[in-house]
């Protein structure tokens, strides 16, 4: 029923991807950057700044039309009859379990979603409701109260990297997607910010929880920092030779910090196994990833 | 946080609508109809049938264009720069949560969404994966597997009733709803029908597990009759009653069943209601349902 094993890091453990892909889009890109032409342009977009990546992408989304499609999004997303949309629905509602990759034909449209404001905007929503929770809540004020917040594509965007990586279209690759995360490079998700720096001063405390690893501490909190996350109350990695999938873990750190008196009142992540497994927080709020599975 | 109290049904507990809008259509209609205009057609759709209104509608979406806007789809439905969509998503995903009515603005959205194709477009991803991790399973062949099914917007269809009624826009009004289940008239949605007939040859029982009350449980059992829904093992009914909100009930009777040795390999419903609270079945599949929540 998972996509990964128990046996390891959820983002760590699944199958080495083909690099080539990665080769032919630099080389393409070089071509077409020497050419000049429109493609040239589509493709420069990937070297863009992680802050213009970002932001609402009012321009041309970007598109990989030039990857060899590859990928399956589950059994779902293998039926060529789907609709790209449809698959997205039934993966943000949790019907989809499982899948390693996004649907090959779905590359463009997961693309496009991403980089073309349509991500920005169910973020933007999903976060409104959130700030409006958190403003309308009767506090304790005796500090107990916390909100738990996911890191990937939660806190920061990884979306640097995914965008080179075919947003999802190309099978996970722990050895690259971990030298990107010792960069400690990636940016703020600018919704997930607000409603951060919203509750800092309101008084409720963040925690951070993450499926990364021990040994990404150092990277994790540095690029935190960086991005502007600061003053948390907490930042929980899985131990490094934990074998647990990301409910168990995630719930049951959850059930320490209630069993420590906090209270959680809110719970943010873009996976259904940062929000599934009691004590879930008073309060859920998914964000949009039809990228990537952790199960 | 819960749109319904405690003390009533889910369902039937809503404020009273101003009954007045429903006539104001019913007025335009008689004019329109007199009058031979493109209004005239559009209006006409009201009177489809059932199984015209719920088949993929590949012509003309229906919108209200004449009622007065009303309705706020909670906290973030009543913040004017959240485009539908993003509404949609937040909703679906259990996001935004305790709203009446859907956003007044959103009508024609909503509208177009339900009848327009998407909805059936999205019905069927969800089904197309759960048929095929239902054909994937290992049985036991003791007969003890069962899937809990919801009845309204699951097996069957309010669609000809909502269409009528601003798909949500209007405040709910028992009085008209409590009619209309009692015509035992609503429609199959075709695709858990095709899912439940799959059950049925692969030899899983059906339970259906609603919130309609007792009182309901005979113009229910015929409705149901009329779809086409026969050989369920159950069709279990909040007691008239009970004073627990859905989550509560219908967790309860899980639990229930599976006390009495039942296996629940899948949980299908269009309420997130439906599909939280342990246990909650080893898979769950949510039908999309932007017109009502129930908490």
């Amino acid at each position: 029923m998972h996509t990964q094993s128990a046996q390891g890091d959820p983002i760590e453990d699944r199958a080495l991807s083909m690099a080539s892909a990665k080769l032919l889009v630099t080389a393409l890109a070089a071509l077409l950057a020497a050419a000049g032409g429109a493609g040239a342009r589509e493709l420069s977009r990937l070297e863009m700044t992680s802050a213009e990546m970002i932001a609402d992408g009012g321009g041309m989304p970007l598109i990989h039309m030039l990857r060899p499609l590859r990928g399956s999004g589950g059994r779902l997303g293998r039926r060529a009859g789907v609709p790209c949309d449809s698959w997205r629905f039934a993966v943000e509602t949790n019907s989809v379990r499982g899948w390693s990759t996004i649907p090959a034909r779905c590359e463009s449209y997961v693309g496009n979603y991403m980089m073309g404001g349509h991500y920005r905007r169910d973020s933007r929503a999903v976060v409104d409701e959130a700030v409006a929770y958190a403003e309308g809540l009767q506090l304790a004020g005796d500090g107990r109260e916390v909100w738990v917040f996911d890191v990937d594509e939660t806190t920061l965007s990884n979306l640097p990297y995914y965008a080179k990586h075919g947003f999802g279209a190309e099978p996970y690759n722990s050895t690259l997607f971990g030298a990107y995360v010792q960069e400690a490079s990636a940016p703020a998700l600018p919704e997930t910010k607000r409603l951060y720096d919203r509750l800092l001063a309101l008084g409720i405390k963040p925690v951070i929880l993450t499926g990364r690893r021990e040994d990404k501490r150092e990277a994790t909190a540095r690029n935190l920092a960086a991005a502007g996350y600061t003053g948390y109350e907490k930042l929980l990695l899985k131990p490094q030779d934990a074998r647990v999938h990301a409910v168990e873990f995630k719930s049951g750190e959850r059930q320490k910090l209630e069993d420590a008196g906090y209270v959680i009142v809110g719970n943010i992540g873009d996976q259904w196994s940062d929000l599934l497994g009691a004590p879930e927080g008073a309060r859920t709020f998914k964000l949009p990833d039809p990228m990537y599975y952790i199960g």
